[in-house]
């Protein structure tokens, strides 16, 4: 708990403005020696790896790729057999695919609404025109974590917004430790229309994607969440491929007036806590009372969660709740924790929304849990961290496609053009682009 | 020379397609070591590296901000002393500070077209209603290298599209080697605009400005070229600020039919070559005469060169003329070089638009010199390069703009979308997720 009027409130803030800092020198020797093993020896590298990180063997690469009736064959089964068991016995009828289905078309439906087009300006008076045209990445690439945090929600994330941007193809990398593959996440790949599948995961597999080898096929853009070894290689391989982002731990702010249920509150900062000990929670009111409420639904409801242990360290190291002065200072310090999501558990919290200067989503309203962006809303879940919303924005279609400058002179257009270009040239001292310049210059005497 | 049907013309290829391979260890490890000195001392450090690198002692760094009067006084200067002479008998008129002012109104004009808006999706059937809400960076810095390659172009083609953004403040740095500075690059940040300017260059500049010092304001995202020190930094302040891009040496590919004059055709290859010793120019043309006579005006023009050194050396390293068997062809060859500029000096060009499909920017019709679009008409000339066109756009308004996420449920939406939120938290194994949803399904017995 802290308070902004007390002794030690900015200091206490320092601790929770976190940094991006994931550069660690031994994994960064570590990945760039991967790197130039799989760029040199390709194919035999990535299974060399595949063996010795994932103890998968395989012959070849070509037995890393699933086929996609493997895909179609996890959808199936977990239709069979239902997956998730939900607590709720109102909750009826939406099976584990239905669920994905639902979620995926809700993604497609927003992403839809995304996609950039051409654009051109109106010629200029003396018939020039400029324009810019928008086309789809041709190949990207999705990597999926395997193990605890194999999510399909990230699969359909991802994957979706790339389909709609019309990508020619794309490639997604999940390593199968020991073989295990997780099946929520092969129907999502089918469901959200993933073309290829290689068991292949860590730095060795965003290598792959960025150089390609004889079997995996080089990407033009490689997206999706991993751990250091992975964040380490997409930041190395970034220039000679596209990247999301470097992802950090998860974070939620959520600004309350006091009127919410406590318990809400409490489990909607535990959301976000459950996702690993880093994970950072914060509840900005202007009730103290209300702190105290939310203080006893967190020491009530924790012992009750399945992920206990993880919470409760993310609550120690990282959460925070604390009592503001007023509204004005809530969003103060909003903006100066730029958070990754943002709930604003209030009365007309649209009226607040113009007061929010960072922060990648933002949940409107006390039946806005963030847990619905997570899964279903429509709005991508893949956010900038660590004070990154600054400066970036949620993944999109437009992630997946890029803008090429049209310019178009007439003959007098590139007249009146030269005579500005030629000038500036050679004030800049690049006389050869004052001569290309002053050809298109009529009665030009060159 | 190259001609497709030739032996070993896929070898010679592979030496024209260029990977943006710009990490040196060297380079890593004294760039890291400056950045680790600028965040722990700040000030002091930058004014120790710019005693050091730039020969520029300063008491303080607040000796080495310019103040406004100083820009103005450089314009000033720039209009009366008329700055750039032309050759030309039948240019008159427009002297340099009116070719700035005309350049940055195009571009400006441009930049405002590219301006995104908030968006919303209509309310769906439950009362739920997505968007995005779209709003500028609160600070950009701008790079602006000193010496040689100190381009007012630069300074216009990066602070215009901020200020269009609406960025709050726009924070520029140029070494100012020895105390010197260029009156046309001051000239053009007070014609765009820019808020605040620091001599300071290099990696140091790069690090003051993306964690702040004493007196250099950290801000959210920096731009603008520099040599290997400055782009080494740029790619490790990655994360903690965003970056436009790590730019690579120059690149154009021009497509001709053979009907241009090839006077014109050499002087648009050494309009990119003049750039530097590894700028590269690439003509394709399916006419082996016209190849010829392009070479003939290659062997005629360049002793008539100022950079003629630097022409030589680049089209000897990285340039070549290719011989394509159709346009079918030309367009592949295109594709897999994916360059930086692209000129279409051909009979109606916007037929072949649709066969481009990686490119920076286009430039269509014989009269559309490459060397318009670096000044002057209106689209950025700050382009992907080193093939990134694959998967980057030129540098725009968008680049100082972010989006959030808003999201906003209705009671009778949660509820419907928390079913489907559930079920998938509870498939991932995130259960806090899950109760966090369920609280908002109404008649949970929860």
């Amino acid at each position: 708990m802290l308070d902004t009027q007390a002794r030690g409130f900015e200091k206490a803030l320092g601790v929770l403005l976190r940094a991006n800092d994931t550069t660690d020198a031994a994994v960064v020797r570590a990945v760039t020696k991967i790197i130039a093993a799989v760029r040199e020896k390709g194919d035999a590298a990535v299974l060399q790896y595949t063996a010795r990180f994932d103890r998968l063997k395989a012959k070849s690469v070509a037995d890393l790729e699933l086929p996609k009736e493997r895909l179609q064959e996890a959808l199936n089964r977990l239709r069979r057999e239902g997956g998730a068991k939900t607590t709720l016995r109102t909750f009826d009828g939406s099976d584990s695919v239905d669920a994905l289905k639902k979620a995926a078309e809700r993604i497609r439906l927003y992403a839809e609404k995304q996609k950039l087009e051409n654009s051109f300006l109106p010629p200029d008076e003396y018939g020039n025109q400029m324009g810019q045209k928008v086309q789809p990445l041709d190949r990207a690439g999705l990597y999926v974590p395997g193990g605890k945090a194999a999510y399909p929600s990230s699969v359909l994330m991802n994957a979706i917004p790339a389909k709609v941007a019309g990508v020619g193809e794309l490639i997604m990398t999940v390593p199968a430790p020991g073989g295990e593959l997780n099946d929520w996440v092969l129907a999502a790949a089918a469901i959200a229309g993933v073309d290829r599948v290689f068991m292949v995961g860590g730095a060795q597999a965003v290598a792959a994607l960025a150089y390609g080898t004889e079997t995996i096929p080089a990407v033009d853009k490689i997206t999706g969440p991993g751990n250091i070894y992975v964040a380490t290689a997409k930041r190395l391989v970034y220039g000679q491929v596209g990247i999301d982002m470097i992802a950090g731990p998860s974070e939620i702010v959520v600004v309350c007036d006091g009127k919410t249920d406590p318990d809400w509150i409490a489990m909607d900062l535990f959301s976000q806590a459950e996702h690993g000990e880093d994970s950072q929670a914060i509840l900005i009111s202007p009730d103290a009372d209300f702190i105290k409420q939310v203080s006893a639904s967190i020491q009530k409801l924790l012992p009750t969660l399945e992920r206990k242990t993880i919470v409760a360290a993310a609550m120690r190291n990282c959460g925070a709740l604390i009592r503001v002065r007023d509204m004005g200072e809530a969003f103060e310090l909003v903006n100066r924790l730029a958070p990754e999501h943002l709930e604003l558990s209030l009365d007309n919290p649209r009226q607040w929304l113009d007061k929010v200067r960072h922060a990648g989503a933002i949940f409107l309203g006390r039946y806005t849990a963030e847990a619905l962006g997570d899964y279903c809303a429509g709005p991508n879940h893949v956010l900038p961290t660590s004070r990154s919303a600054r400066f970036a924005s949620p993944l999109g279609v437009y992630d997946f496609q890029k803008r090429s400058s049209i310019i178009e002179c007439s003959p007098v257009g590139a007249s009146k053009l030269g005579e500005t270009a030629s000038t500036l040239a050679r004030g800049e001292g690049l006389t050869a682009h004052a001569r290309s310049a002053e050809y298109r210059i009529k009665n030009s005497e060159q």
